[in-house]
Protein backbone atom coordinates (compact mmCIF):
# COMPACT_ATOMS: atom_id res chain seq x y z
CA UNK A 1 0.00 0.00 0.00
CA UNK A 2 1.54 3.31 -0.85
CA UNK A 3 1.24 6.45 1.92
CA UNK A 4 1.09 9.97 0.47
CA UNK A 5 4.45 11.00 2.36
CA UNK A 6 3.79 13.68 4.47
CA UNK A 7 6.85 13.88 7.15
CA UNK A 8 10.18 14.67 7.16
CA UNK A 9 12.58 13.31 4.48
CA UNK A 10 14.87 10.16 5.56
CA UNK A 11 17.39 8.25 3.59
CA UNK A 12 18.07 4.74 4.54
CA UNK A 13 21.97 3.91 3.04
CA UNK A 14 22.09 -0.20 3.20
CA UNK A 15 19.77 -2.60 2.53
CA UNK A 16 20.22 -5.60 3.95
CA UNK A 17 17.25 -7.79 5.84
CA UNK A 18 17.40 -5.03 8.42
CA UNK A 19 18.09 -1.78 6.55
CA UNK A 20 15.07 -2.77 4.21
CA UNK A 21 12.83 -3.01 7.53
CA UNK A 22 14.30 0.28 8.44
CA UNK A 23 13.17 1.89 4.99
CA UNK A 24 9.76 0.25 5.23
CA UNK A 25 8.88 1.53 8.66
CA UNK A 26 9.93 5.45 7.57
CA UNK A 27 7.60 4.97 4.34
CA UNK A 28 4.68 3.56 6.96
CA UNK A 29 4.85 6.19 8.95
CA UNK A 30 4.63 8.51 5.83
CA UNK A 31 8.00 9.78 5.25
CA UNK A 32 9.63 10.28 1.91
CA UNK A 33 12.18 7.77 1.76
CA UNK A 34 14.97 7.48 -0.49
CA UNK A 35 17.43 4.73 -0.44
CA UNK A 36 20.50 3.54 -1.82
CA UNK A 37 22.28 0.18 -1.52
CA UNK A 38 25.58 -1.24 -2.80
CA UNK A 39 23.41 -4.06 -5.13
CA UNK A 40 20.43 -1.65 -6.54
CA UNK A 41 18.32 -4.64 -6.45
CA UNK A 42 17.62 -5.14 -2.63
CA UNK A 43 15.67 -1.82 -3.66
CA UNK A 44 12.72 -3.60 -6.14
CA UNK A 45 9.94 -4.12 -3.41
CA UNK A 46 10.89 -0.97 -1.13
CA UNK A 47 10.40 0.99 -4.96
CA UNK A 48 7.00 -0.54 -5.11
CA UNK A 49 5.98 1.06 -1.62
CA UNK A 50 7.04 4.70 -2.58
CA UNK A 51 11.10 4.67 -2.32
CA UNK A 52 12.90 6.48 -4.37
CA UNK A 53 16.14 5.06 -5.12
CA UNK A 54 18.66 7.05 -5.71
CA UNK A 55 21.71 6.48 -8.26
CA UNK A 56 24.66 7.41 -6.10
CA UNK A 57 25.61 7.52 -2.57
CA UNK A 58 25.92 11.51 -2.89
CA UNK A 59 22.43 11.48 -4.44
CA UNK A 60 20.85 9.40 -1.70
CA UNK A 61 22.25 11.98 0.96
CA UNK A 62 21.70 14.93 -1.03
CA UNK A 63 17.82 14.02 -0.59
CA UNK A 64 17.45 14.57 3.08
CA UNK A 65 18.49 16.07 6.31
CA UNK A 66 18.66 13.12 8.31
CA UNK A 67 20.65 9.83 6.66
CA UNK A 68 20.03 6.39 8.59
CA UNK A 69 22.69 4.12 7.76
CA UNK A 70 22.93 0.43 8.33
CA UNK A 71 25.22 -1.83 7.07
CA UNK A 72 27.39 -5.11 8.23
CA UNK A 73 30.10 -2.95 10.56
CA UNK A 74 31.72 0.24 10.82
CA UNK A 75 34.30 -0.63 8.41
CA UNK A 76 31.63 -0.52 5.85
CA UNK A 77 30.26 2.66 7.00
CA UNK A 78 34.05 4.35 6.06
CA UNK A 79 34.16 2.70 2.97
CA UNK A 80 30.67 3.91 1.87
CA UNK A 81 30.40 7.45 3.59
CA UNK A 82 33.96 8.29 4.00
CA UNK A 83 34.63 10.00 0.50
CA UNK A 84 31.20 11.54 1.04
CA UNK A 85 31.77 13.96 3.98
CA UNK A 86 31.20 16.92 2.21
CA UNK A 87 27.87 15.69 0.95
CA UNK A 88 27.13 15.04 4.46
CA UNK A 89 28.04 18.50 5.22
CA UNK A 90 25.36 19.81 7.83
CA UNK A 91 23.14 17.06 7.89
CA UNK A 92 22.67 14.14 10.39
CA UNK A 93 24.12 10.86 10.42
CA UNK A 94 22.20 8.04 11.96
CA UNK A 95 24.73 4.54 12.31
CA UNK A 96 22.43 1.96 13.16
CA UNK A 97 25.49 -0.55 12.51
CA UNK A 98 26.29 -2.80 14.57
CA UNK A 99 29.69 -2.45 16.01
CA UNK A 100 32.09 -2.05 19.38
CA UNK A 101 31.95 1.15 21.49
CA UNK A 102 35.48 1.69 20.45
CA UNK A 103 34.44 2.58 16.88
CA UNK A 104 31.72 4.22 17.71
CA UNK A 105 33.64 6.98 19.52
CA UNK A 106 36.11 6.90 15.95
CA UNK A 107 33.03 7.13 13.89
CA UNK A 108 31.69 10.25 16.06
CA UNK A 109 34.73 12.10 16.05
CA UNK A 110 35.05 11.72 12.46
CA UNK A 111 31.46 13.10 12.06
CA UNK A 112 32.26 16.19 14.49
CA UNK A 113 35.81 16.55 12.32
CA UNK A 114 33.86 17.14 9.07
CA UNK A 115 31.13 19.44 10.39
CA UNK A 116 27.78 17.05 10.53
CA UNK A 117 25.60 15.47 12.99
CA UNK A 118 25.88 12.36 14.61
CA UNK A 119 24.09 9.79 16.44
CA UNK A 120 24.78 6.52 16.89
CA UNK A 121 22.39 3.56 17.64
CA UNK A 122 21.95 0.05 18.55
CA UNK A 123 18.74 -2.14 17.58
CA UNK A 124 18.16 -5.00 20.00
CA UNK A 125 15.27 -6.49 18.24
CA UNK A 126 14.74 -8.44 15.54
CA UNK A 127 13.45 -6.86 11.93
CA UNK A 128 10.23 -8.35 12.08
CA UNK A 129 9.92 -5.67 14.92
CA UNK A 130 10.87 -2.75 13.51
CA UNK A 131 7.58 -0.05 13.15
CA UNK A 132 5.86 -1.90 15.70
CA UNK A 133 5.55 -1.75 19.32
CA UNK A 134 8.16 -4.52 20.30
CA UNK A 135 10.95 -2.84 18.50
CA UNK A 136 13.95 -1.72 21.15
CA UNK A 137 16.26 0.82 19.93
CA UNK A 138 19.05 2.39 21.57
CA UNK A 139 20.72 6.08 20.70
CA UNK A 140 23.42 8.15 22.44
CA UNK A 141 25.16 10.88 20.93
CA UNK A 142 24.77 15.10 21.37
CA UNK A 143 21.46 15.27 22.93
CA UNK A 144 20.60 18.31 20.74
CA UNK A 145 20.76 16.09 17.41
CA UNK A 146 18.47 13.37 19.27
CA UNK A 147 16.15 15.52 20.16
CA UNK A 148 15.79 17.19 16.84
CA UNK A 149 15.39 13.88 15.06
CA UNK A 150 13.31 11.70 17.64
CA UNK A 151 9.99 12.39 16.03
CA UNK A 152 11.33 11.09 12.61
CA UNK A 153 12.80 8.19 14.46
CA UNK A 154 9.66 7.35 16.19
CA UNK A 155 8.84 5.47 13.02
CA UNK A 156 10.94 3.04 13.78
CA UNK A 157 8.70 1.91 16.76
CA UNK A 158 8.70 0.79 19.95
CA UNK A 159 11.17 2.48 22.72
CA UNK A 160 13.27 5.02 21.18
CA UNK A 161 16.14 5.51 24.58
CA UNK A 162 18.51 7.87 24.34
CA UNK A 163 21.17 6.18 26.57
CA UNK A 164 23.71 9.87 26.65
CA UNK A 165 26.09 11.97 25.03
CA UNK A 166 28.81 9.77 25.26
CA UNK A 167 28.07 8.54 21.37
CA UNK A 168 29.82 4.52 22.50
CA UNK A 169 27.13 4.35 24.62
CA UNK A 170 24.58 2.51 22.82
CA UNK A 171 27.38 0.49 20.85
CA UNK A 172 27.93 -0.74 24.81
CA UNK A 173 24.80 -1.73 25.60
CA UNK A 174 24.60 -3.22 22.63
CA UNK A 175 28.10 -5.63 23.07
CA UNK A 176 26.64 -6.20 26.72
CA UNK A 177 23.60 -7.53 25.41
CA UNK A 178 24.87 -9.73 22.42
CA UNK A 179 27.49 -11.07 25.07
CA UNK A 180 24.71 -12.70 26.50
CA UNK A 181 22.38 -13.51 23.43
CA UNK A 182 25.70 -14.92 21.68
CA UNK A 183 26.98 -16.87 24.69
CA UNK A 184 23.55 -18.36 25.89
CA UNK A 185 22.35 -19.43 21.89
CA UNK A 186 26.19 -21.15 21.65
CA UNK A 187 25.53 -23.38 25.09
CA UNK A 188 21.56 -24.16 23.44
CA UNK A 189 23.54 -25.19 20.16
CA UNK A 190 26.22 -27.31 22.45
CA UNK A 191 23.67 -28.83 24.56
CA UNK A 192 21.85 -30.45 21.44
CA UNK A 193 24.98 -31.33 20.20
CA UNK A 194 25.67 -33.08 23.38
CA UNK A 195 21.94 -34.31 24.08
CA UNK A 196 22.35 -36.04 20.19
CA UNK A 197 25.22 -38.13 21.14
CA UNK A 198 23.35 -39.25 24.17
CA UNK A 199 20.77 -39.93 21.77
CA UNK A 200 18.52 -37.69 22.62
CA UNK A 201 16.44 -35.83 20.45
CA UNK A 202 16.50 -32.25 20.07
CA UNK A 203 12.30 -32.20 20.27
CA UNK A 204 12.47 -34.40 23.59
CA UNK A 205 15.30 -32.22 25.33
CA UNK A 206 13.19 -28.74 24.56
CA UNK A 207 10.52 -28.96 26.70
CA UNK A 208 13.20 -29.39 29.38
CA UNK A 209 15.39 -26.44 27.83
CA UNK A 210 12.52 -24.56 28.30
CA UNK A 211 12.22 -24.92 31.82
CA UNK A 212 15.88 -24.14 32.14
CA UNK A 213 15.73 -21.04 29.64
CA UNK A 214 12.41 -20.01 31.88
CA UNK A 215 14.65 -19.71 35.56
CA UNK A 216 17.12 -16.75 33.68
CA UNK A 217 14.85 -13.98 34.04
CA UNK A 218 14.88 -14.26 37.92
CA UNK A 219 18.54 -15.02 37.77
CA UNK A 220 19.46 -12.56 35.56
CA UNK A 221 17.84 -9.92 38.21
CA UNK A 222 19.58 -11.67 41.44
CA UNK A 223 22.96 -11.74 39.34
CA UNK A 224 22.32 -7.18 38.98
CA UNK A 225 21.68 -6.96 42.24
CA UNK A 226 24.61 -8.81 43.66
CA UNK A 227 26.48 -7.08 41.32
CA UNK A 228 25.72 -3.54 41.63
CA UNK A 229 25.46 -3.88 45.81
CA UNK A 230 28.55 -5.99 45.91
CA UNK A 231 27.15 -8.68 47.59
CA UNK A 232 27.70 -12.31 46.91
CA UNK A 233 27.17 -14.13 50.34
CA UNK A 234 25.03 -17.23 49.17
CA UNK A 235 22.65 -19.17 51.49
CA UNK A 236 22.00 -22.24 49.07
CA UNK A 237 23.54 -22.03 45.77
CA UNK A 238 27.45 -21.69 45.06
CA UNK A 239 30.20 -20.92 42.80
CA UNK A 240 31.64 -24.12 44.19
CA UNK A 241 28.20 -26.25 43.02
CA UNK A 242 28.21 -24.70 39.91
CA UNK A 243 31.85 -25.66 39.05
CA UNK A 244 30.70 -29.20 39.99
CA UNK A 245 28.21 -28.78 37.51
CA UNK A 246 29.93 -27.14 35.02
CA UNK A 247 32.73 -30.24 35.49
CA UNK A 248 30.17 -32.76 34.73
CA UNK A 249 28.62 -31.31 31.43
CA UNK A 250 32.74 -30.86 30.32
CA UNK A 251 33.25 -34.61 31.02
CA UNK A 252 30.29 -35.86 29.18
CA UNK A 253 31.41 -33.56 26.18
CA UNK A 254 34.55 -34.75 26.00
CA UNK A 255 33.27 -38.21 26.47
CA UNK A 256 32.15 -37.95 22.81
CA UNK A 257 34.96 -35.78 21.83
CA UNK A 258 32.65 -32.75 21.18
CA UNK A 259 34.57 -29.74 21.60
CA UNK A 260 34.28 -27.86 25.15
CA UNK A 261 36.00 -24.78 24.65
CA UNK A 262 33.36 -23.09 25.73
CA UNK A 263 32.36 -24.39 29.38
CA UNK A 264 36.10 -24.84 29.64
CA UNK A 265 36.75 -20.96 29.55
CA UNK A 266 33.75 -20.40 32.05
CA UNK A 267 35.43 -23.41 34.22
CA UNK A 268 38.95 -21.52 34.08
CA UNK A 269 37.22 -18.62 35.62
CA UNK A 270 35.34 -20.47 38.18
CA UNK A 271 38.36 -22.00 39.60
CA UNK A 272 40.31 -18.81 39.70
CA UNK A 273 37.14 -17.60 41.75
CA UNK A 274 37.37 -20.39 43.75
CA UNK A 275 41.14 -20.03 44.24
CA UNK A 276 40.81 -16.99 45.58
CA UNK A 277 38.23 -18.69 48.23
CA UNK A 278 35.08 -17.80 46.66
CA UNK A 279 33.54 -21.12 46.19
CA UNK A 280 30.99 -20.60 49.25
CA UNK A 281 29.97 -17.24 47.14
CA UNK A 282 27.33 -17.10 45.10
CA UNK A 283 27.32 -17.56 41.08
CA UNK A 284 27.40 -13.16 40.76
CA UNK A 285 31.04 -13.18 41.96
CA UNK A 286 31.91 -14.64 38.47
CA UNK A 287 31.36 -10.84 37.19
CA UNK A 288 33.50 -9.20 39.78
CA UNK A 289 36.08 -12.24 38.89
CA UNK A 290 36.16 -11.58 35.38
CA UNK A 291 36.66 -7.45 35.87
CA UNK A 292 39.63 -8.21 37.83
CA UNK A 293 42.71 -8.43 35.45
CA UNK A 294 44.07 -11.53 36.00
CA UNK A 295 47.26 -11.66 38.42
CA UNK B 1 4.59 -28.66 62.43
CA UNK B 2 4.67 -32.64 62.60
CA UNK B 3 2.77 -35.14 60.57
CA UNK B 4 1.56 -38.39 61.51
CA UNK B 5 3.78 -40.37 59.45
CA UNK B 6 2.05 -43.04 57.55
CA UNK B 7 3.20 -43.61 54.37
CA UNK B 8 5.95 -45.78 52.76
CA UNK B 9 9.36 -45.68 55.34
CA UNK B 10 12.22 -43.48 53.40
CA UNK B 11 16.08 -43.15 53.95
CA UNK B 12 17.61 -39.93 53.07
CA UNK B 13 21.44 -39.65 52.89
CA UNK B 14 22.99 -36.46 52.26
CA UNK B 15 21.68 -33.24 53.75
CA UNK B 16 23.18 -30.42 51.89
CA UNK B 17 20.66 -27.51 51.11
CA UNK B 18 18.78 -30.63 48.55
CA UNK B 19 19.09 -33.43 50.57
CA UNK B 20 17.05 -31.29 53.54
CA UNK B 21 14.84 -30.47 50.75
CA UNK B 22 13.93 -33.80 49.62
CA UNK B 23 13.98 -35.26 53.49
CA UNK B 24 12.08 -32.10 54.18
CA UNK B 25 8.99 -33.06 51.03
CA UNK B 26 8.97 -37.11 52.45
CA UNK B 27 7.90 -36.03 55.99
CA UNK B 28 5.43 -33.50 54.34
CA UNK B 29 3.97 -36.05 52.66
CA UNK B 30 3.60 -38.70 55.74
CA UNK B 31 6.61 -40.88 55.17
CA UNK B 32 8.20 -41.96 58.38
CA UNK B 33 11.93 -40.38 56.82
CA UNK B 34 14.87 -41.57 58.30
CA UNK B 35 18.16 -38.89 57.51
CA UNK B 36 21.95 -39.27 58.19
CA UNK B 37 24.87 -36.70 57.12
CA UNK B 38 28.38 -36.57 57.47
CA UNK B 39 28.25 -34.07 59.89
CA UNK B 40 24.93 -34.60 62.04
CA UNK B 41 24.12 -31.28 62.45
CA UNK B 42 22.73 -30.39 59.44
CA UNK B 43 19.67 -33.14 60.61
CA UNK B 44 18.83 -30.47 63.69
CA UNK B 45 15.26 -29.02 61.35
CA UNK B 46 14.48 -32.33 59.91
CA UNK B 47 14.41 -34.38 63.57
CA UNK B 48 12.49 -31.59 64.96
CA UNK B 49 9.86 -32.21 61.66
CA UNK B 50 10.20 -35.21 63.06
CA UNK B 51 12.88 -37.28 60.82
CA UNK B 52 14.90 -40.12 62.38
CA UNK B 53 18.85 -39.51 62.43
CA UNK B 54 20.76 -42.37 62.39
CA UNK B 55 23.95 -42.63 64.04
CA UNK B 56 25.67 -44.79 61.21
CA UNK B 57 25.06 -44.82 57.63
CA UNK B 58 24.39 -48.67 58.21
CA UNK B 59 21.52 -48.12 60.32
CA UNK B 60 20.40 -45.12 58.05
CA UNK B 61 19.71 -47.79 55.27
CA UNK B 62 18.62 -50.63 57.44
CA UNK B 63 15.66 -48.47 58.33
CA UNK B 64 13.97 -48.17 54.93
CA UNK B 65 13.47 -50.33 51.75
CA UNK B 66 13.70 -46.89 49.72
CA UNK B 67 17.71 -45.23 50.10
CA UNK B 68 17.53 -42.48 48.27
CA UNK B 69 20.77 -40.06 48.07
CA UNK B 70 22.17 -37.12 47.14
CA UNK B 71 25.31 -36.26 47.93
CA UNK B 72 28.21 -33.67 45.83
CA UNK B 73 29.29 -36.32 43.18
CA UNK B 74 29.10 -39.97 42.41
CA UNK B 75 32.93 -40.10 44.02
CA UNK B 76 30.95 -39.27 47.33
CA UNK B 77 28.57 -41.84 46.73
CA UNK B 78 30.82 -44.75 46.63
CA UNK B 79 33.10 -43.11 49.54
CA UNK B 80 29.34 -43.40 51.64
CA UNK B 81 28.08 -46.51 50.07
CA UNK B 82 30.65 -47.93 48.69
CA UNK B 83 31.27 -49.87 52.18
CA UNK B 84 27.55 -50.86 52.26
CA UNK B 85 26.40 -53.04 49.29
CA UNK B 86 25.29 -55.98 51.48
CA UNK B 87 23.30 -53.55 54.17
CA UNK B 88 22.00 -52.77 50.72
CA UNK B 89 21.16 -56.31 49.30
CA UNK B 90 17.34 -55.97 48.51
CA UNK B 91 16.78 -52.41 48.60
CA UNK B 92 16.59 -49.70 46.24
CA UNK B 93 18.98 -46.98 45.89
CA UNK B 94 17.80 -43.72 43.93
CA UNK B 95 20.55 -42.12 43.36
CA UNK B 96 19.81 -37.47 42.78
CA UNK B 97 22.91 -36.85 42.90
CA UNK B 98 24.48 -35.20 40.00
CA UNK B 99 26.98 -36.34 37.66
CA UNK B 100 27.61 -37.38 34.19
CA UNK B 101 25.56 -40.24 32.33
CA UNK B 102 29.15 -42.41 32.22
CA UNK B 103 28.96 -42.40 36.32
CA UNK B 104 25.40 -43.08 36.49
CA UNK B 105 25.73 -46.35 33.95
CA UNK B 106 29.24 -46.93 36.12
CA UNK B 107 26.99 -46.88 39.72
CA UNK B 108 23.72 -48.40 37.92
CA UNK B 109 26.34 -51.56 37.22
CA UNK B 110 27.90 -51.61 40.78
CA UNK B 111 24.62 -51.68 41.85
CA UNK B 112 23.17 -54.57 40.06
CA UNK B 113 26.80 -56.59 40.52
CA UNK B 114 25.63 -56.30 44.61
CA UNK B 115 22.07 -56.99 44.20
CA UNK B 116 20.35 -53.86 44.95
CA UNK B 117 17.31 -51.82 42.73
CA UNK B 118 19.24 -49.03 41.28
CA UNK B 119 17.33 -45.47 39.97
CA UNK B 120 19.14 -42.63 38.82
CA UNK B 121 17.42 -39.38 38.79
CA UNK B 122 17.90 -35.68 38.08
CA UNK B 123 16.68 -32.62 39.58
CA UNK B 124 16.43 -30.15 37.00
CA UNK B 125 14.78 -27.27 39.86
CA UNK B 126 15.90 -25.24 42.67
CA UNK B 127 15.40 -26.76 46.13
CA UNK B 128 12.81 -24.04 46.95
CA UNK B 129 10.61 -25.69 44.78
CA UNK B 130 11.05 -29.47 45.74
CA UNK B 131 7.47 -31.22 47.36
CA UNK B 132 5.84 -28.14 45.24
CA UNK B 133 3.90 -28.24 41.68
CA UNK B 134 7.30 -26.88 39.66
CA UNK B 135 9.64 -29.55 40.87
CA UNK B 136 11.14 -31.26 37.57
CA UNK B 137 13.04 -34.75 38.99
CA UNK B 138 13.88 -37.38 35.92
CA UNK B 139 14.49 -40.45 36.34
CA UNK B 140 15.97 -43.58 34.44
CA UNK B 141 16.90 -47.43 35.11
CA UNK B 142 14.72 -50.42 35.24
CA UNK B 143 11.13 -49.51 34.78
CA UNK B 144 9.90 -52.22 37.63
CA UNK B 145 11.99 -50.04 40.09
CA UNK B 146 10.45 -46.94 38.86
CA UNK B 147 6.99 -48.66 39.25
CA UNK B 148 7.61 -49.77 42.47
CA UNK B 149 8.55 -46.80 44.18
CA UNK B 150 6.74 -43.74 41.91
CA UNK B 151 4.04 -43.23 44.33
CA UNK B 152 6.80 -42.40 47.04
CA UNK B 153 8.54 -40.31 44.52
CA UNK B 154 5.85 -38.09 44.01
CA UNK B 155 6.38 -36.58 47.26
CA UNK B 156 9.21 -34.67 45.89
CA UNK B 157 6.46 -32.58 43.77
CA UNK B 158 6.02 -31.52 39.87
CA UNK B 159 6.38 -33.94 37.09
CA UNK B 160 8.30 -37.06 37.83
CA UNK B 161 9.20 -38.24 34.46
CA UNK B 162 10.73 -41.58 33.65
CA UNK B 163 12.86 -41.39 30.48
CA UNK B 164 13.77 -45.37 29.96
CA UNK B 165 15.95 -48.23 31.09
CA UNK B 166 19.35 -46.77 29.87
CA UNK B 167 20.04 -45.72 33.73
CA UNK B 168 22.31 -42.62 31.80
CA UNK B 169 19.59 -41.16 30.19
CA UNK B 170 18.93 -38.79 33.31
CA UNK B 171 22.15 -37.46 34.04
CA UNK B 172 22.44 -36.82 29.46
CA UNK B 173 19.79 -34.49 30.21
CA UNK B 174 20.91 -33.13 33.21
CA UNK B 175 24.23 -32.35 31.75
CA UNK B 176 22.62 -30.79 28.41
CA UNK B 177 20.84 -28.94 30.63
CA UNK B 178 23.15 -27.78 33.05
CA UNK B 179 25.23 -26.89 29.68
CA UNK B 180 22.77 -24.69 28.82
CA UNK B 181 22.29 -22.83 32.12
CA UNK B 182 26.09 -22.62 33.01
CA UNK B 183 26.75 -21.12 29.73
CA UNK B 184 23.87 -18.48 29.13
CA UNK B 185 24.64 -17.51 33.19
CA UNK B 186 28.76 -17.33 32.51
CA UNK B 187 27.44 -15.27 29.34
CA UNK B 188 25.42 -12.63 32.05
CA UNK B 189 28.27 -12.53 34.46
CA UNK B 190 30.85 -11.70 31.23
CA UNK B 191 28.49 -9.08 30.03
CA UNK B 192 27.57 -7.55 33.53
CA UNK B 193 31.69 -7.36 33.62
CA UNK B 194 31.58 -6.09 30.60
CA UNK B 195 29.03 -3.28 31.44
CA UNK B 196 31.02 -2.53 33.84
CA UNK B 197 33.98 -1.58 32.33
CA UNK B 198 31.54 0.45 30.02
CA UNK B 199 30.08 2.74 33.22
CA UNK B 200 26.96 0.71 32.57
CA UNK B 201 25.45 -0.11 36.26
CA UNK B 202 24.21 -3.54 35.92
CA UNK B 203 20.56 -2.34 36.87
CA UNK B 204 20.70 -0.20 34.10
CA UNK B 205 21.32 -3.07 31.71
CA UNK B 206 18.94 -5.68 33.56
CA UNK B 207 15.73 -4.37 31.57
CA UNK B 208 17.15 -4.84 28.21
CA UNK B 209 19.11 -7.85 29.32
CA UNK B 210 15.32 -9.12 30.33
CA UNK B 211 14.14 -8.20 26.61
CA UNK B 212 17.54 -10.38 24.73
CA UNK B 213 16.49 -13.60 27.43
CA UNK B 214 13.21 -13.41 26.27
CA UNK B 215 13.76 -14.02 23.02
CA UNK B 216 15.43 -17.31 23.54
CA UNK B 217 12.69 -19.04 23.81
CA UNK B 218 11.68 -18.68 20.35
CA UNK B 219 15.03 -19.42 19.50
CA UNK B 220 15.20 -22.29 21.26
CA UNK B 221 12.07 -23.73 19.27
CA UNK B 222 13.26 -23.01 16.29
CA UNK B 223 16.95 -24.30 16.74
CA UNK B 224 15.33 -27.45 18.27
CA UNK B 225 12.84 -28.30 15.21
CA UNK B 226 16.12 -27.33 12.60
CA UNK B 227 18.44 -29.47 14.39
CA UNK B 228 15.77 -32.48 14.02
CA UNK B 229 14.90 -31.59 10.72
CA UNK B 230 18.58 -31.28 9.61
CA UNK B 231 17.06 -27.41 7.77
CA UNK B 232 19.22 -24.72 8.24
CA UNK B 233 18.16 -22.84 5.69
CA UNK B 234 17.83 -18.81 6.45
CA UNK B 235 15.89 -16.23 5.13
CA UNK B 236 16.81 -13.55 7.54
CA UNK B 237 19.84 -14.04 10.10
CA UNK B 238 22.83 -15.90 9.17
CA UNK B 239 25.67 -17.63 11.17
CA UNK B 240 27.92 -14.70 9.51
CA UNK B 241 25.91 -12.16 11.12
CA UNK B 242 26.21 -14.03 14.22
CA UNK B 243 29.96 -14.14 14.32
CA UNK B 244 30.17 -10.24 13.40
CA UNK B 245 28.19 -9.62 16.45
CA UNK B 246 30.49 -11.98 18.22
CA UNK B 247 33.22 -10.47 16.54
CA UNK B 248 32.42 -6.71 18.38
CA UNK B 249 31.77 -8.33 21.75
CA UNK B 250 35.70 -10.23 21.52
CA UNK B 251 36.75 -6.68 20.45
CA UNK B 252 35.26 -4.70 22.75
CA UNK B 253 35.75 -7.06 25.84
CA UNK B 254 39.34 -7.28 25.27
CA UNK B 255 39.50 -3.60 24.65
CA UNK B 256 39.21 -3.77 28.51
CA UNK B 257 41.52 -6.44 29.40
CA UNK B 258 38.60 -8.31 30.18
CA UNK B 259 39.27 -12.64 29.74
CA UNK B 260 36.65 -13.40 26.61
CA UNK B 261 37.80 -17.01 26.52
CA UNK B 262 34.08 -18.15 26.10
CA UNK B 263 32.97 -16.25 23.27
CA UNK B 264 36.38 -16.73 21.50
CA UNK B 265 35.59 -20.83 21.84
CA UNK B 266 31.99 -19.71 20.23
CA UNK B 267 33.77 -18.08 17.19
CA UNK B 268 36.02 -20.91 16.60
CA UNK B 269 33.09 -22.92 16.48
CA UNK B 270 30.99 -20.20 14.03
CA UNK B 271 34.82 -20.05 12.05
CA UNK B 272 34.76 -23.46 11.15
CA UNK B 273 31.24 -23.48 9.70
CA UNK B 274 31.92 -20.49 7.66
CA UNK B 275 34.87 -22.15 6.21
CA UNK B 276 32.74 -25.40 5.75
CA UNK B 277 30.92 -22.88 3.63
CA UNK B 278 27.65 -22.30 6.23
CA UNK B 279 27.92 -18.96 6.24
CA UNK B 280 24.80 -18.26 5.01
CA UNK B 281 22.93 -20.97 7.19
CA UNK B 282 20.79 -20.05 10.43
CA UNK B 283 22.80 -20.50 13.71
CA UNK B 284 21.27 -24.00 14.11
CA UNK B 285 23.96 -25.34 11.85
CA UNK B 286 26.32 -24.84 14.69
CA UNK B 287 24.97 -27.57 16.77
CA UNK B 288 25.74 -30.16 13.24
CA UNK B 289 29.05 -28.69 13.19
CA UNK B 290 29.90 -29.24 17.38
CA UNK B 291 28.78 -32.53 16.89
CA UNK B 292 31.17 -33.38 14.30
CA UNK B 293 34.79 -34.51 14.84
CA UNK B 294 37.05 -31.48 14.18
CA UNK B 295 39.38 -32.50 10.98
Amino acid sequence: MTHVPSGAPVTVIGLGPMGRALAGAFLEAGHPTTVWNRSPGKAAALVEQGAVLAPTVAEAIAASPLVVVCVIDYAAVRTVLGPQTTALEGRTLVNLTADSPANARETAAWAARHGFGYLDGAIMTPTVTIGGPDAVVLYSGPESVHRAHRATLAALGGTGTYLGADPGRAAAHDVALLDILWTAMSGIAHAFALAEAENIKAKDLEPFAQGIVGLLPRSLTDHAERTDAGNHVSDVFTLASAAAGIEHVVDATEHHGIDAGILKAARATARRAIEAGYGDDAFSRMTEVLGRPAA
